[in-house]
């Protein structure tokens, strides 16, 4: 039987998703619990990895089973053995043809910025900026991203591959002080998001202009953007599939 | 020349306030950073300590220097030194006679309590309560605290002397399932606002009745209060002075 999870984590304290042996890690804290229950290793398929102290609200994740408990109570169980900063919302049964990764259609990815004085109970969940920025040349700059792009010069150096992807929203909103990014796409490279958001955001502080922006996109990789914005401001919202 | 601060932290990584030899303490950490300043070892004076994992949106302290900086650079100089989890808010020159513990008139204190599903980013910060509680039921309950008593049953089991204090304000209002405890009071002696709290939210989850409460109250320390909230919703929210 295939088990999908929707689970929600402070990625505070963690190295990251991905099991490491000594590390402290998402994936690594979730495989022990589900150990537990289901009395052998197993290994669990997410959505796609988050870095080091990127948080999630709804991030997806499915693992096989032989144990037939009761659907109802396979959220209980695994909470029941879960530190208190991961936390699994739903747990149900699904047809053994879906796959967290490979059935996602669309991500959507929310990224947190203060322009107040600095709050030190905000400092791991929402970047601590402490100016303000222009909201309205970052959403003009923004529109620069939208639709199929090689968005090779805002993913990692380390990776290979294809770097063609599809965005579909950058909306940006600012309430009480607090801006918030909402990016969706068909899927993110590695530091995408943050390379994304890095810009637009030298573009709000006029560092930048959006021409600029565009040069490093159009470049497909040869010009590099340097600006990644920290991981701390960082949450994986939503992942869709078709069945939503 | 007496400095006075107003300081901010999240107590979720700290052994309490006060120093300890081994132990990471707010205490601790600030007197290191002013060390760094005043170029000799400094002792500061705050209002009052607070516990393990409780926190302060203004707690305020003072401490002697004979360094003349201008006032307007304490704040930045403190700040630069200090780790990210605490963060003073304000710092300036007093007269000598102003003593942050000797000087207070009033403290208030709140707590945050959640009657909504657990949430992994709230775990230090809100108590994870999950169930809903009787608004009406606390509201009433409350009353019998304010006024001047003696608190003996509501501290700590360690704690001798004086335990008669006024409480001012005992407020409750539930905003999004997300319940506050705000009290004021001339003074709380240690736990004592977590067995307040923590006997109200037997009465409003209809586990005891208020006359309950009364009876220990009444008695004066013979019938100690077994209840106490847990320290990560706790807050010290303000220190209120003559000159305020």
């Amino acid at each position: 039987m295939r088990v999908k999870c929707i689970v929600s984590y402070d990625g505070s304290r963690f190295h990251g998703f991905q099991v490491q042996n000594r590390e402290r890690t998402i994936q690594g804290e979730i495989q022990k619990a589900i150990k537990k229950i289901n009395e052998v290793e197993t290994v669990i398929h997410a959505s796609g990895r988050t870095d080091a102290k990127v948080h999630a609200v709804h991030q997806v994740f499915h693992f096989d089973t032989e144990k037939t408990l009761p659907e109802m109570q396979w959220k209980r169980a695994i909470n029941h053995f879960l530190p208190n900063d991961i936390y699994i919302l739903d747990a149900q049964y699904v047809d053994e043809n879906f796959h967290s990764r490979y059935s996602a259609l669309k991500k959507e990815y929310r990224y947190l910025l203060s322009t107040k004085e600095y709050d030190p109970f905000q400092t791991n969940y929402i970047y601590q900026y402490g100016r303000s920025l222009d909201i309205d040349l970052m959403r003009d700059a923004a529109k620069i991203f939208i639709g199929e792009h090689n968005f090779a010069s805002f993913c990692s150096y380390d990776q290979y591959g294809n770097t063609i992807r599809t965005l579909y929203t950058f909306d940006i909103e600012e309430e009480d002080g607090i801006i918030t990014f909402r990016l969706i796409g068909n899927g993110f490279r590695r530091y995408m998001v943050r390379h994304l958001v890095g810009g637009i955001i030298q573009v709000g502080a006029h560092r930048i202009e959006k021409e600029k922006l565009l040069e490093m996109l159009e470049s497909c990789g040869e010009k590099k953007c340097l600006f990644k914005a920290k991981p701390q401001g960082l949450y994986l919202q939503e992942v869709y599939y078709e069945e939503d």
